[in-house]
């Protein structure tokens, strides 16, 4: 049997990222904590937790941390059947990854109410659409919303959807660089916005619309919402969620670089197929949730 | 002399994560940006590009890289002077750090209109307040938002006012979990919302109204925007800044967890001290918009 004190305490340590915040959680002092990971990593032989600022799981560590989630879901049900148990104590976390478009438009919305229902508690791990596959793939979380359509091994594939997206820009913007329309010399003058360097969104645009790339000055601008406050501000063109822009095209203070180019970008909710049974609820919520407010 | 074709080169590849992307966007082949390079790497002696996925400046290149930075910067002011020397198609890139609070309430209002008037383009990195220091002491910024008052070697320091944050969340929550008050036992049973392992305004909350640390469960979040929404959905509190906030609690779709208790952070902004007289129009830009948005 697993040492389960200690396994919860490197599931800590790896959120918190130190071993003094996993004490403080878990309200035991941290040698208590360096402790229990010692004797755990000496017995099995392998490191879990590569020591850092912050500590980190290592992927050893990462796969106990989902066991740690899975235990957890499971004592939940059993609690649900034999609450002489008293075990509800320890809330369990789970730990999903989105892109930042998505968990600025629809995903919230589908984890809240599962997370109010069910007492348990997400860690949201943010990254480009066509990465989040990794996340799962390495084991340090149990579901993803990603554009692969192929399944990860050893999950399950749900598609969502698709998220629409418009490049925009303020039409002050749009009248200075644009009004010769959107060319590969227009474009190369024009600054537009690049979430950070995996974000191809932009580049695929200009693709579809001219096909063929043209490079183009850009701001660097990690931040869902601060794209839509950067193009309002005449700083640059991106392309945003129509969900997030809606209103702002409505009263024209976001316009179409090229009116009706848009560009739509599949969604799918690849879960661990052993965690699946535990997350179907989740799922229910995410797929439900997705299916109102993406493309069909 | 520097190598300035090379030099550039370099400072792409780390803007842009990899030496195809860095190709493209100078317009040359990814061989060249390879060799040229590989040449000033092998000329000084020292790696300038971590080779990745994606690639990194070192710390060597990273000083390059912001030596690229201000030499464009001057080259632009020299173009004032003598338009004849047509300078003005490389547009120059300034890299700048900020918290994400920030970023999402007053920053860009301070750049946009820099950038309009300048053709200064930005490359904005998001960093916890405490830690955006890190990246200027580290070369990786000329400049920076954070909360810390006493200078990084080699920078000014210019203070701009207070970020207020409110303990929030909707008034359903409040009602579930905070009947009683805000004690102990009711924070420890509430879910609380944290950004990432460096966000401690939460806890700070804490112990500025009881007088001591209380461990809560907690939802892991790491987006300005999403932290007001997943408040809204009533998935748990957080500090969220007033800026963002002011509607939310006048129609009272948000409440203050322990009304008129709000924590203050105050910030600075660092600017290196070689780019501060080329970045004056920008201090004085983030100065103003920052007193008028901040409190005094």
């Amino acid at each position: 049997m697993i040492d389960y004190p200690a396994a919860r305490a490197v599931a800590m340590v790896a959120q918190t990222g130190s071993f003094e915040a996993a004490a403080k959680a878990l309200a035991v002092t941290p040698s208590a904590i360096s402790q229990r990971i010692k004797q755990l990593e000496d017995r099995l032989g392998v490191v879990l937790i590569a020591r850092g600022t912050p500590c980190t799981a290592t992927r050893k560590g990462a796969a106990l941390c989902r066991h740690i989630e899975q235990v957890g879901l499971l004592e939940k049900e059993l609690a649900a059947e034999l609450p002489a148990l008293e075990l509800n104590q320890d809330r369990v976390t789970l730990s999903v990854a989105t892109n930042a478009d998505s968990l600025a438009t629809w995903f919230l919305k589908a984890v809240a109410p599962f997370g109010e229902k069910s007492d348990v508690l997400f860690n949201i791990a943010l990254d480009d659409q066509e990465h989040t596959a990794d996340w799962l793939a390495r084991g340090r979380v149990v579901a993803a919303v990603t554009s692969f359509k192929n399944p990860v091994p050893g999950c399950r594939v749900i598609p969502l959807g698709k998220l629409r997206y418009h490049a925009t820009a303020s039409p002050a913007f749009v009248k200075r660089y644009f009004a010769k329309g959107v060319t590969a010399k227009t474009l190369s003058e024009a600054p537009g916005l690049i979430f950070n360097q995996k974000d191809r969104l932009q580049h695929r645009w200009i693709r579809q619309v001219l096909g063929r790339a043209v490079a183009f000055p850009a701001h660097w601008l990690p931040a869902t919402q601060s794209f839509v406050d950067a193009a309002l501000l005449g700083m640059g063109w991106g392309m945003n969620p129509a969900l997030l822009i809606r209103e702002h095209l409505a009263t024209r203070r976001l316009v179409e670089l090229a009116p009706g180019a848009v560009l739509d970008v599949p969604l799918y909710w690849q879960v661990s197929r052993v965690a699946a049974d535990r997350l179907s609820a989740l799922t229910q919520n995410v797929v439900t949730t997705a299916r109102k407010e993406l493309l069909a």
